[in-house]
Parts: structure tokens; C-alpha cells; sequence
């Protein structure tokens, strides 16, 4: 898809952009507005114009990339088909959205795990509430429709987030993954399977 | 367990302790030989006697961890009771391991997904390698057994670290973990059911 940014919009993008790249590749803490305008190839007033200083820029970042994310998993959550298709659907549906976002996901692990860098608080966990919720809705739906056995709601969710979880974090690691969005897939199809509502 | 340290295990422990509260603390990299030093109470020249550097305290931090965690992992592979039972003492096993030693636990997630700090190489994969070993053997035994169905072993394997990983990595998160120890064994109890060999 084309784009026509207008002037502002470009610039505003290329901080943000090369913001990123800075804060994965020297650590949030060790990046300079300087750094951020010469690599955008713009002047410090632009920066601060826009974003008003780096943690203005770090906050955008995470404030646009929440916005995506709630309104691209919100998307997957779709009442069609079997609860098991609806959760094996959302969680690659999920995995997809992670490794089109690889960056600023490496960049919230960073500030999430790595040490303290001054940056501003940002509720991090919102990410993995949304996918709880979501996930623990398809569950209930599919216990309380009997396509599912009787099973413990959360111990079940925690399940298909665990295997969601594990499997994108595996995509960030600094090695070929072990384990795909294929695999993930089949990983859920073995759980579900297993709880299935039997005839009889 | 009362240890009687002497004076030279002493001063190394107290050492390696202090660097581990200061790494969490304040990063890797912002932590200073100075510091290190200062609240341990001991001189510049003793931590260059047992360490040569901080780099040379880090390695030590996570050689002593790595072989640590092989020793107390090797006492979870017990082949005794079904492959679900040592799925689920291994897991559980696992989960005690990680929450003794939570402090660098900590330090090993943020040095993984932080930023680069500069701190020397160690392979931290290692440690996920050595439980998706360990599983693996549990789970091919279970199904060579005819205790499981014949499911992939790779899936049900990525399953079981899945729910391990995520649950410990709960207990790295700033707020109340929502997953424990009894709800990690509660979703191996689950998977593991469902893929039970039935009679007939």
C-alpha cells in the first residue's frame, strides 16, 4: 500500500522510526535527542516540537503501538466458526501482528525485563491483559457451549496463552526459532483436542 | 543450612551477592567496580584477586547459576511413576529452582532481552535448552509407552516448556503473579489428560 505522507507526517514518522532503531540497538538510556534528530535528519526544535523531548517520543511510541494492537486484535476476535478454530485463529492471528511489530516489541521487552533506564512508566502488561481477556472469553464460550469439557476456565486460558506467549518470545530470541506459527497452531489443536466434548 | 563459610568464601560471597543486588539495581552497565567493592567492604584489589573484573564477577555469577540449575535439574529427572507424574514434578521442580533463585533469575532475563549493556557473552540459552531436553525424553517416553497417544513429540514437548516458561516468567513481573505452582501443575494436569491412551 502507497501512502502519501505529507511533509509533517513524514518527518513526525522518521523520529519515531529512527527513535526506535536507536533505543533497540544502544538501550533507551544511552540514546540522545541528539542522535535521534541526526539520524532522522532533523533539528532538535523538530523534535521537540513534535514530541516535546525523548521521553515524549518513547511514550508516542508505545501509546500508537497500544492503539494498533487493540485495534488489530480486536479484529480477531470473531464469533464464527468453532471456539477451537476462534482460538487457533486469534492466537496466530496474534503471532502475526507480534512479528510484524518485531521491533517495538523487542524495545518493550527491553524496558520490561532489562534494567532500570529512566525511562517514563507505560503499563506494559496491558498487552498481555488484552490477549488474557480475549482468549479467556473464546474459553468460556467454549465450555459453556459443551464443546469443550468442563475444564477450569483460567487453567485453560493460561494454557493457550502460555503456548502464545512461549512461541512468539522464541522469535525474538538470537537464534532460528525452534518453534513457529505453524507449530503454535498445532500445539493449540493438541490441547483443544484433548478437552473435546466426547459423544456419549 | 548452617555453612560454616571461611573467611575467603566469605568475602567472594559477599562479593558476588552484592554485584547480583547491584546489577538488578541500577543495570549492568551502570555499575561500577567502585560499587561493587564499597558495599561489599572490601578493596578494590581483593575483588581483582577473586574476579579480575566485573565482567570476570559477572561470568562467575552465571557460571555458578548454570551449574546450579544443571545439578538441581539432573535431581528432577527421576524415572519413577508415570510420564505425567514426571512431567509433573519436573515442571514443578523446575518452578522452585527458578523462584530460589529469582535475583539472578532477573538479572539472566534482562541481560537477554535489556539492551546491549556490554557485558561479556554467555550462552543464556543454555538453561531453556537443558529443560526442553529433559522434557522431551518425559514426553518421548510416555508416548513409546503407550501412556500417550501418538502426538508429535516436538508439540507436546513446546507445549509443556510453554506453560512452564510463561507461568515462571509471571513471577518476573511487577504485580501480583496471576498463575503459581499449583495452577502450573493444574495445566499440565489438563494437556496431559487430554492425551491420555484410553482403553478400547
Amino acid at each position: 500500500m502507497v501512502v502519501n505522507l505529507t511533509s509533517e507526517e513524514a518527518v513526525r514518522e522518521r523520529l519515531l522510526r529512527e527513535a526506535l532503531i536507536l533505543f533497540n540497538t544502544k538501550g533507551y538510556a544511552a540514546t540522545s535527542v541528539r542522535e535521534i534528530v541526526a539520524a532522522a535528519g532533523v533539528s532538535k526544535p523538530t523534535l521537540y516540537y513534535y514530541f516535546a523531548s525523548k521521553e515524549g517520543i518513547y511514550l508516542e511510541l508505545m501509546a500508537a503501538t497500544m492503539a494498533t494492537f487493540q485495534a488489530e486484535v480486536g479484529q480477531l476476535i470473531v464469533p464464527q466458526g468453532t471456539a477451537s478454530q476462534q482460538l487457533r485463529r486469534f492466537a496466530t492471528g496474534v503471532f502475526d501482528i507480534f512479528t510484524t511489530h518485531l521491533e517495538v516489541v523487542r524495545l518493550i521487552y527491553a524496558i520490561f525485563f532489562g534494567p532500570p533506564q529512566g525511562a517514563p512508566y507505560f503499563r506494559h502488561e496491558e498487552f498481555f491483559d488484552l490477549m488474557v481477556q480475549a482468549v479467556g472469553e473464546m474459553v468460556q464460550d467454549g465450555i459453556s457451549s459443551g464443546e469443550f469439557r468442563p475444564v477450569a476456565a483460567a487453567d485453560l486460558t493460561w494454557a493457550v496463552i502460555s503456548c502464545m506467549n512461549t512461541v512468539m518470545e522464541e522469535q525474538l530470541c538470537n537464534q532460528v526459532p525452534r518453534m513457529d506459527r505453524a507449530g503454535l497452531e498445532r500445539m493449540l489443536t493438541l490441547i483443544l483436542e484433548g478437552i473435546r466434548q466426547t459423544e456419549g
